[in-house]
């Protein structure tokens, strides 16, 4: 695992990129409005041939981190399609173990499509997982030598980074959410007050 | 949730039949050799509107039921086929939050498929559910108001009960594991010692 910051943070995102072999973590902090690298790592499962002892593992790994960390939310690299039934049975086990880790502990959690994550940090929806890492390393200033061999921990990161950008995108270009939201934020735009 | 029998088992195994819209619960107890039922009930989902809420309270209700019960083992039901990549998702997910509440809690767990648990039972893989509830009764001397209206609640029990039967089926049935377990259950059969 690299860790990188640990200074407090004003809001902490952990972004996971589930899997049966390999499970990647990325740890983001936001300082005002600028996301920073805390952590990342990767929980390898190959080992364990038992599938709940990797099971088992993701959860105590997950659970350790939201434990270590306290993230205010968790960001899911979530694909929604797959070759066939089992392997979307088993990546089910897997998101739900990772799931019930941050549930458990209150942490809300938003899922992003991997397309939608690709989207996010390079623009290109299609990007591999090599121009999402050459992104990251710019966009958060994170040394070279202090990227993962595994890309699954920098897919992980990528999610937590998506998250990020979605829930700070003015308010306006969703709509506001009531009237008395909107007053509150347009009080040029409302007349007699 | 029913509760028949609180009086201290010598095993108790909890059955749970997973699903996204109900989760069946049956807690089994074995005194001596014969299995009697403990609890059973349905965890209601289909009236949480939101996905993460259903799972939060899968993962909640079942570790009350494993501190409640302490249950030594758990006995899955577990389909290995579904209609599509999308509802195996879904029930991956659901099944891995219940795990989770087990592995967290060093609970092991087996798996069974919903044709075996019905053999089990029932003497034939194609019993309807009705059946499996019917045979359950008898088995296990359950008066018949006892029975709650929701199948979902036996299946987890007859998942409870397949689990009991396949792990107390004679060690010689399964053939023994190694040359030195089959000399020390089979001293006669082997010459010179």
């Amino acid at each position: 695992m690299i860790q990188e910051n640990v200074k407090s943070a004003d809001r902490i995102i952990i972004g996971i990129d589930p899997g049966t072999n390999v499970m990647g973590y990325g740890i983001l902090g936001i300082y005002g409005k600028k996301p920073e690298m805390i952590a990342m790592g990767v929980i390898e499962l190959s080992k364990l041939g038992d599938h709940y002892l990797r099971l088992g593992r993701i959860y105590e790994r997950i659970s350790m981190l939201v434990e270590q960390y306290c993230p205010d939310e968790m960001a899911i690299e979530a694909p929604f399609f797959g070759k066939n039934v089992q392997s979307m049975l088993k990546l089910g086990r897997a998101q739900g173990v990772a799931m019930a880790a941050a549930l458990s502990r209150q942490v809300p959690i938003t899922e992003y499509e991997p397309r939608k994550i690709k989207m996010a940090i390079t623009g290109n929806g299609a990007a591999s997982k090599e121009q999402v890492c050459e992104m990251l390393k710019r966009i958060l200033n994170i040394p070279a030598e202090s990227i993962l061999p595994k890309l699954d921990a920098t897919d992980a990161l990528g999610a937590a980074l998506c998250h990020f950008y979605e829930s700070s995108r003015p308010t306006a270009a969703k709509g506001p959410s009531s009237w008395k939201d909107f007053i509150a934020k347009n009080p040029d735009k409302v007349k007699g007050l």
